[in-house]
């Protein structure tokens, strides 16, 4: 399917098949990023603005990279830099960065929706890195992607989410992708952070975190933000990982092939124990990797490339 | 005229000849904007230093995609980043820097005169990103061009300039450049911002904010830096929005085609009402776009480039 | 001698033959840093993090020139730029950066062995640019060419080096590249910060400074870090200024063609005298504009560069 979006702003209202347009696509990007010259020229002399409202190294990272390896002209702008913002709205500061003839905004914003509101008042195309607890879409593309290339499929696949699913957007954004494209999702985690309302969204809730995992493929696993006050919504950084943290015993109740995933960065010995992360059944810092590819897929995209087949070299 | 300097350290010592010439420069490099690829080879290879040891973001950002364009390899080093400075004066740090083989140093200090000593020590070419309460030459060039674009020519036009001119070096370049260029500047503002001493660079001065922008081309706004204690110099926010802030009452008495202008970033509700600033004869966004070509035609008459007909693509 | 090396971790693993090898290969550089257009496409499409975990301007804002004139992609990763670091260890921060296909890291961190860490977990080449107390190898590198680019070799030279030995990376890194080149080093400082112990690596320890730099060929000055608490260790800057500050009196004493070096920034009228930092004997800024030569030819070699013969312009 061509893709003719110009914005990317959440999974929600992306068809299965612009999802796998930009996983396609990825795989092409991510030969690219094996080569010894891990460029090229698809985006020279396009100007991409990263607008990080809210802190992040991580995500500003892969899309900088990203950004580059496509040959694109960058401007970071971030919260740190608050003089260009001081008694300026973000629609301001949005309008005078487009003013600079930039062709995509890429935001993150702790107000779920800022991306959205950005792509209705600029000509620049507008890719959401992250809105409060709503989305993440290139988080979830990539997660699909890397599932994809060690399952083969999604369709069918058991993927279990667990962890603060309540205040989570990388939750919110697997769980469209993830159900969009035919997999069964169940969601795991202390019943403050995991409310049966999300049974709505097409997944199975469940507090029994041995159960949740039993029949899994994939086991996400998601950060918990100690440093976010979380602490009100369940007893201990102890507790839970007593309770909800993958450990050895854990492990050896699950299928020999469920894969491990998590958005990074991991506490070790709370969401996971340390062998775990780093043993071959963990795709952590694979889907580092493949967040690279899958954003300049996204941005290859948005850019008027049409697909897979246009990807080339220099 | 040919541009021969190898500096552009103020507005002042130019000749009219010399602005027009950027500003012709300025209108090639904008076309370069507007295309899919805004890039051009002119300064492939050399290194130019972003100096700012006053914060400052826009102005920055503004430079830093203009020295993009022109292929340049930069630097940015700015105050946050003291170590370099560390037991270091100016002219060391400066020096320093220049030993990395850079071919230009785009200063902002808040001192006076700090461009003009650099250039007074370094070999390499050094621009004035502003220099506390003394220039702002490229702001000044940018408004002239701005105008240029919407009224076709700068001579026998009534400019007024509104508000803080006592500390402003936006105020005070720009009043060299319309001078030089024919403008008629009006000054305007509280009494203890706008002293008479204005006159003798030419201007007009006029308390009588209705008076100062009933015959005026154009209406140029200056933020009022809340943040920069000038409280003692009026007695509130809230009062000079009422005694100078453009509203929709005072804007009816205008001429129709009077346009309005503002170095950013904008005091919505003080010094300009929010709808106003947004209208079609504000030319505040098209401002900071200009502010690109002017810079990039800047860095490129300084590198030696003779005129506007010397501006090539790639 | 070919390079054969992956990891630039330290001078004092290398064999004389190969500090040769990056002096002769910088020397190519620095003709190309003379050149208008100061740009290899050397490292084109290959990606470089410089993660500085301890807070640095000047090397990093070399590291990264260097890196722009090869053509690399370029990923800056700062302690300010904690969220990355998030709970995370060094392992798991280099781990991720690598999953970004970075083919080097330049890592700058206050523990001792870092460097050497990373280079075993990773498979990306590891450059030190300083690590802890312990090595800052392209330090010593660009002294050395700067050294014999004045005197036509170093075998044989006195070299004194002057200040706070026992907590400087420089000097050890200094006191391994001269004595396998063949230089006499003479070490001299208050007897807190010179301990006798350093005889072992083969340096003459003194005390008395006008004997130390009465014969010397170079005369290294060390930067006092004042900033660092090092008062416990001599009673007063102005006192270290007056018993070992390298002033007109002393000057006077030493060899007419002595020549002054100083890894900066300086302390003006500590360790050294205002106008004898800026005197014709002074290496100070050459040294600057070699450290990018040489930083240059590190990361050349270490991608794969044989030697000086294969530097090639573009």
């Amino acid at each position: 399917m061509a893709w003719t979006r110009k914005h990317l702003l959440d999974i929600e209202s992306l068809a299965a098949e612009e999802i796998v347009t930009v996983l396609d696509t990825a795989r092409a990007f991510k030969a690219v990023g094996e080569r010894a010259i891990k460029k090229v020229p698809a985006l020279r002399g396009r100007t991409i603005v990263n607008l990080f409202v809210e802190p992040s190294t991580r995500t500003r990272i892969s899309f900088e990279l990203a950004e580059q390896r496509l040959s694109a002209d960058i401007i970071n702008f971030s919260t740190e830099a608050s003089s260009f913002k001081k008694g300026e709205t973000l629609k301001d500061t949005a309008r005078n960065l487009e003013a600079l003839n930039a062709d995509f905004i890429v935001i993150r914003h702790s107000a779920s929706g800022a991306p959205h509101f950005l792509s209705r008042v600029l000509q620049a195309g507008v890719i959401n890195a992250g809105d409060g607890a709503h989305e993440h879409p290139t988080q979830a593309l990539l997660d699909a992607f890397t599932i994809r290339e060690h399952k083969g499929k999604i369709a069918g696949l058991n993927v279990t989410i667990l962890g603060d699913i309540l205040y989570s957007r990388v939750a919110r954004s697997n769980i469209w992708a993830l159900t969009k494209l035919g997999a069964r999702v169940t969601l795991c985690g202390p019943s403050t952070l995991v409310p049966r309302t999300f049974e709505q969204l097409g997944c199975r809730v469940t507090y029994d975190v041995d159960e949740a995992i039993a029949g899994a493929d994939i086991i996400h696993l998601l950060r918990i933000q100690h440093e976010r006050q979380r602490q009100t919504m369940f007893p201990s950084i102890h507790e839970y990982a007593q309770l909800f943290g993958l450990n050895q015993a854990r492990l050896a109740r699950t299928r020999p092939d469920a894969l491990i995933m998590h958005p990074g960065p991991i506490n070790r010995g709370v969401e996971i124990d340390s062998e775990i992360a780093d043993c071959g059944r963990s795709l952590i810092l694979e889907q580092v990797t493949n967040g690279l590819a899958v954003r300049m897929a996204a941005l290859f995209l948005l850019n008027g490339g049409k697909g897979p087949h246009e990807v080339t070299g220099d």
